[in-house]
């Protein structure tokens, strides 16, 4: 099992090969809080190892973190910090011309035995958005591994079959919006502590309809409250706003 | 053949079976410019029918535009232009306690045989736009239709089998990028005009690389510049950013 504390809320990760250790990784999209970055990888169990990928690296700078290893070809990053990660031979350098975006270099580099938690991959461009969730979640369906996108206001959880997942929002708080979606034609969830639950239900890709689901009135009056979820076939993503 | 005149450029849809009309609809998203939505809507050739998804009313209400018919559970649209809506009779509501997204109830009433554009889609929650582009790509799929989305930002564009595209940007201008995207498991395309040219080459959902093309510099030479994009298999996503 792996407990991850985010701010908003902390997310357990029931596998039965569960990664020991975690590979947390910027990327260049929407700028994760500083305050939120901070907080998070501050609160990652075990040793965790930190990476960028180009103008993730500001990001880092901006938390005042920095990572382990940089990889991109440059052109979006910082010059100055870019300049500095080269010369401490933390940075792995690609040419601009290159068929792989920066996110599937990364990949290359990650190590494979760790938990992947991705910040800095929301927003911008649709183009940008898609290839990194087709990439990542294509990644994890192959390897069967569980990867995590987060920041402070989405989470995002590719859950591979026979994976379970909690969720407890911080005392008095309550999630904004939990939503389930087929990554695989076809998958099969049960979902509890909501206001919809599912059981042994099956979602289908290309017709989405569990989405924008809420904490059930009663499990906000239980001790400590959260969701629970299954992914008993195919993948499926778990989702989390706010 | 359908050409749509957007302020960042000309989009020219060659298809067998063109559509006569446009449907024209706003939705909840990020919101489009107002000047945008403006020009967009009095260039749109025909006699367009415009609608609107909940707080799509709001946006069309900013450029000073009126729907022709409006859609959703009126959770988060403006109270009075909802209620002005519900009062004249466009308004079709329903409970907010729904299976379907405001889009998928949108969709069942849209004319078939019309060309559909959609802005108001980008941004905002990933739950919220994965929802979407899986709708309104299955419906481009299934129905084989053209189907685009579009902002002052980002033109998207399903393309099924044997449609072809051409993309005029203004004089002097180049797009910030091009990209296509597989939508069905595979897809085989051609495109020119671009720095990177591709013939019948095929795409993989799985494995995005078609991401961040340029017009050529070849191309900006010419007289009248554009990137010529053809869908040979399969089902594309055309996409130009800026």
């Amino acid at each position: 099992m792996n407990k991850l504390f985010f701010p908003q809320g902390t997310l357990s990760i029931e596998d039965n090969k569960p990664a020991q250790e975690i590979a947390f990784c910027v990327c260049g999209g929407r700028k994760p809080a500083a305050s939120w970055l901070n907080m998070t990888a501050e609160k990652l169990p075990g040793t965790p190892e930190f990476f960028a990928a180009d103008r993730g690296l500001d990001y880092y700078h901006a938390a005042q973190f920095y990572p382990d290893r940089v990889i991109g070809d440059g052109d979006s990053a910082d010059p100055v910090l870019w300049q500095q990660a080269v010369e401490s031979g933390k940075a792995e350098v690609f040419p601009a011309d290159k068929n792989e975006t920066d996110l599937q270099l990364l990949l290359e580099i990650l190590p494979p035995d760790k938990l992947w938690i991705f910040s800095g991959v929301y927003g911008g461009r649709l183009d940008h958005l898609l290839s990194a969730f087709e990439t990542l979640g294509t990644e994890a369906l192959q390897k069967n591994r569980t990867i995590v996108l987060a920041d402070e206001r989405e989470i995002t959880v590719f859950v591979p079959e026979g994976v379970k997942i909690k969720f407890y929002p911080p005392a008095e708080e309550t999630p904004v919006a939990v939503s389930l979606l087929a990554f695989t034609e076809k998958s099969k969830v049960s979902v509890s502590g909501t206001r919809w639950q599912l059981d042994e239900t099956e979602l289908s890709r290309n017709n989405p309809f569990a989405i924008s689901n809420e904490m059930s009135e009663a499990e906000q009056l239980k001790e400590l409250p959260h969701i629970t979820f299954s992914c008993l076939a195919g993948m499926t993503v778990f989702y989390v706003a706010g």
